[in-house]
């Protein structure tokens, strides 16, 4: 297969998200034009896109809606589930586990960890939170894939070193600092504050 | 001025984050090589996103603290406070609007708006919930660059054709949609469930 950059990654996820839409309004059949204009590209970069898997389509009729989610849910590794631990019972966090665009795709957060013990035995969402001295010997019993991580900055290198060494290959981190990693594990970093300052960079720089 | 990528961008938001932890240290003086290690980059690559600003530091003494953190806040844009406005008061918004992040920053939410006749009026972190067809009417008496929407999927759009349309010039926008805005508009989406699938897709083609 040839290399795919992120930014196809990141449309090719939100084709998905317009196919699951089209369907569930009854469409059997979208043209690429059309997922264009939902995604705010061109016909030819959605072409361009879904070229990597083969050939697909029929010209004039468009793409077939199932036969192309599936075929992005294949690509994308969405055709299993994945369990999910979260590191940090905070306000992030709250509204993270109960975000239902998560499970919906196959992403079930089974167990929580905090080191308050203020935070640790309340009930999340239906998950009692855990102590995170127990996440090594957690993760050994119900080895897991994918965590995030909402620890403040100064905690959050720690946690990532100890869910590396426990085995979990990707993070989506959001602590507001750069983590370091071994290479087969992958690290996707939401920062909020960031996100609002390439906005004012962009006001400032008009 | 150089044009300015947005990876730039985001670089320089991070070493400002790591500036002020280490003037809240006590340090006044920082090496590109520690800028460096902390952003997960090279020396070089420091140089090069400071070079932006022309010349800077004294060779073997590294940048001055204060110094390189106002430099970065002035290109930023950051030396301003700004008004932010919140679309939609569920639970994403909720964590937003705590998070401390913003208002360090000068990030100030000072309005949120719902539909949902439940929610308005009811008191979040100081400020009441307020009907969203009141929306027109307070940004004319009060302008506003920047608004977050927070909105489900399909009243995105429409939300965010009225805050450009009352001026708005910078959106944060975490509804799971692309959304169409005029040229002098500028949009960031974050999208909790694509980030999770572009770590689904990195474990599916290892």
């Amino acid at each position: 297969m040839r290399k795919i950059s992120d930014s196809t990654v990141r449309r090719l996820s939100l084709y998905l998200q317009f196919l699951e839409q089209f369907a569930a309004q009854g469409e059997t059949t979208i043209s690429s034009a059309a997922l264009a204009r939902r995604g705010g590209t061109t016909s030819a970069q959605v072409r361009k896109d879904l070229s990597f898997f083969g050939s697909f389509g029929k010209r004039g009729l468009g793409y077939s809606v199932p036969e192309l989610a599936a075929k992005i849910r294949d690509i994308m590794g969405l055709r299993r589930q994945y369990r999910v631990v979260l590191v940090g019972a905070g306000r992030i966090g709250s509204a993270l586990i109960q975000y239902p665009g998560f499970a919906q795709r196959g992403f079930h957060v089974t167990a929580i960890y905090d080191k308050d013990p203020k935070k640790v035995g309340s009930r999340w969402n239906g998950l009692v939170v855990r102590d995170v001295r127990h996440l090594e010997a957690d993760l050994e019993r119900e080895p897991t894939d994918i965590a995030i991580v909402v620890t403040p900055a100064e905690a959050a290198q720690d946690v990532v070193d100890r869910l590396v060494e426990a085995g979990v290959k990707a993070i989506l981190n959001f602590a507001p600092v750069q983590l370091a990693v071994p290479h087969d594990v992958v690290v996707k970093s939401v920062n909020m504050a960031l996100e609002l300052e390439t906005l004012s960079f962009a006001l400032a720089n008009r």
